[in-house]
């Protein structure tokens, strides 16, 4: 029986324990879940006769130690500062790698030890990054073998709303970290367009924004990620004329935000005076200045230049942060109040569907006429808990760490999936299991 | 022979310098001055008899230690961080010292020691901070020995140019270290006002500014420094219903220097791709979105919502920014290339005069009555090397330095100049040089 070790069972570890556990009959493994919550790990499992669950503390060096010896493989899915210590340790012991999310400088620096062992480290083997990795290079590397050259990429990803479940002006809920939804976009935005290095600031991203038309669909408002510019490597892509990474979100959505951030309420960097005796409106108040005779709302909508009774004051007054409500936190910076608001409104319940919309859109010159292919995924969720989210994270990772134990990846070092022989297969799988870009030649 | 060590001999020592030359031979002290450039030492004291220059560097520890060591007084003109390598010294050997520059932590760690070694550390001893602090604790230590109640204290303090050589539509040059004011207001502004803790953003601090009238000088235009609560414990002004410290610009300038920070140009956390072989114009079309059409301009004043022939077009027009001038840096982030555009018109030239201006407001009940005092201090240079700002900090850190070698500033350890016996005497100099404060009974 191989060992397949999964630290950390939450939310995003679902399907990915689900496919485990699925296959585990066939490939003789077994599966040891192992989460802070030991609760947590035995609810994934539900005592699968291939599962074992522990309660597992990634500070207890003795314990990892050991865990990581035990396994054939081991999958981080948790908070990614943690990777690291996890990665040393299969480095050590000879135990290959995988998780979801960024490599990091730490992560990097064990590259060389990796392949002195012979083991992969594969990060950014979720969906995004992971799937976007994939799916694009697929593509960019179908373009190039056609000797035509590539001009322009853009690629946008959004973790939204199934049109189903669709029952609010933001048309939005949190599907994934909310933390990082509050603090998305911070720091400073970097492209290129038209041969130009662009910047945007933070307190200007959510008002630059591009529409985009996917049929059946319809229309997403898509804001720039924080570093288009590291891809230029990541993809072999120097020289290009257009390069632009996005999130999307439902039109509209970036202009009821921008108030946010105009307010300085996703400010992460100090903490608020008086948290505990404040009410929602409080909160909103704070940023205005002082005025005895005008209400909050009527503050806000002057300040920000709005309409009170239009869109984004629709937006705002439904989130509740007008309310005389008790905000229920003793103390929080800016953006931890503001996601505890949120959270009160934007919380997916049980039967709320959610959708992931993935979009690329690649320029090319092929025998000097200008092309373009469009790529699309959308995978719809099924309910609160087997989120789209939750698969299109899991499945990858999951189908990586099965061609591993099987041989069929034979990479080593730290990896993300971009090369044909890593990202082929793993496309393939996931296009059987229903999750499949559709490509579209639209020049 | 009292020796008094200065280190730093930079723009800000020019009136410090003079000072204690001119009453060295009174004093009978030897002043010793050392910077990393002997040449500007020199300059400095133009062979003075009780003057001694020496080339410095604060990095060479034997040095340090010795002209420490050797000194009866230090006062520290070197860049604030460099001052507790110094101040740990200064301890150790017994010498008393003095800086214009905010107590830092490393800085406040050295109280306890330096109180058992008898040694006092003065610092915020020059203008902002430095006459701030001694001329509002003057008010309120008055204030409050009439048992009246310190309900509202505003303060603002302006380095600016003298109206015979406001000559540009910003009436405003660099009159200190240009690289501050590119970076000034960055990071999170925190007041009370009514009662209420108020904070703003950066990206909305140059659109909330107010409006002083100071007679004889007109308007002025004033934004928030960054942390007023902090001086709720250093002024002792816990429970007041408002605290606001700003700083003063002519009217106008805000609204102008906010494009700059709209656009992103203000920021310090990236280094640009290819400073080298950009223009002015190239810098500022990199803040905005790529179109074949329109010109920098149109596409500048589009996206600020500003009228082409307004104000805030004139006044960024005459600063050059849409030149087609190289700009002569090699590498930089956008603040150091803005500052190098700015630079570029906004030096003092020869002949130019500048213009301090510091306004204190307090409000206070009396015997149930309100009442109001303002407090005004404005000081005009006599040309670009005298100047009002290098007066105005050099002049209170020498009135100390000499106070402290004379025993009658008695207190020890890290202390700032908030105290009667310390600010007392030094603004009873400070008057008889011409720099007083003139109160106002306004209520």
């Amino acid at each position: 029986m191989k060992i397949i070790l999964v630290l950390g069972a939450g939310r995003s570890a679902h399907s990915l324990i689900e496919y485990l556990l699925t296959r585990a009959e066939e490939g003789q493994w077994k599966v040891r879940v192992g989460d802070h919550s030991l609760a947590l790990a035995r609810e994934k499992c539900r005592d699968h006769r291939h599962a074992e669950t522990f309660q597992f503390d990634i500070l207890d060096e003795t314990q990892r130690q050991q865990e990581i010896a035990g396994a054939d493989i081991v999958i981080s899915m948790l908070p990614a500062r943690f990777h690291p210590l996890v990665a040393e340790l299969c480095v050590e012991h000879g135990v290959n790698m995988v998780t979801a999310s960024y490599v990091s400088p730490e992560m990097k620096a064990l590259d060389r030890e990796a392949r002195n062992k012979g083991v992969i480290l594969l990060n950014e083997c979720g969906l995004d990054p992971g799937i976007d990795h994939m799916s694009a290079m697929k593509v960019i590397d179908k373009i190039r073998e056609n000797g035509a050259d590539l001009t322009a990429f853009e690629t946008f990803t959004g973790g939204l709303l199934a049109p189903v479940a669709d029952d609010n002006p933001w048309e939005y809920k949190f599907t994934w970290n909310p933390r990082n939804v509050v603090l998305a976009g911070q720091g400073i935005v970097k492209f290129i367009q038209e041969n130009t290095y662009k910047y945007i600031p933070y307190h200007k991203l959510f008002r630059r924004t591009e529409q985009v038309y996917i049929p059946e669909y319809g229309y997403f408002e898509g804001y720039a990620n924080r570093d288009s510019l590291k891809y230029l490597d990541v993809y072999g892509l120097r020289g290009i004329k257009t390069i632009y990474r996005g999130t999307f979100r439902r039109p509209g959505f970036c202009r009821a935000w921008d108030i946010f951030v105009q307010l300085g309420a996703t400010d992460d960097t100090y903490e608020m005076e008086g948290v505990d005796e404040m009410t929602h409106r409080d909160f909103i108040n704070s940023f205005l200045s002082y005025n005895p005779h005008d209400s909050v709302e009527l503050k806000l909508a002057h300040y920000m230049g709005l309409d009170i009774e239009g869109p984004e004051m629709h937006r705002l007054r439904w989130a509740g942060i007008f309310d005389q409500t008790p905000i229920g936190l003793d103390k929080g910076t800016p953006a931890q109040v503001l996601e505890h608001i949120l959270k009160k409104k934007w919380t997916l319940s049980e039967d709320d569907r959610d959708m992931i919309v993935m979009w690329h859109k690649f320029e090319y010159v092929e025998n000097g006429k200008e092309r373009e292919i469009n790529s699309t995924l959308v995978a719809i969720g099924d309910d609160a808990v087997n989120t789209a989210m939750s698969k299109t994270v899991g499945l990858p990772v999951g189908i990586a760490t099965r061609l591993i134990l099987e041989g069929k990846i034979s990479e080593k070092g730290v990896q993300i999936p971009i090369q044909k022989g890593i990202y082929d297969p793993i496309l393939t799988e996931l296009s059987g299991l229903g999750f499949e870009m559709m490509e579209e030649q639209r020049k």
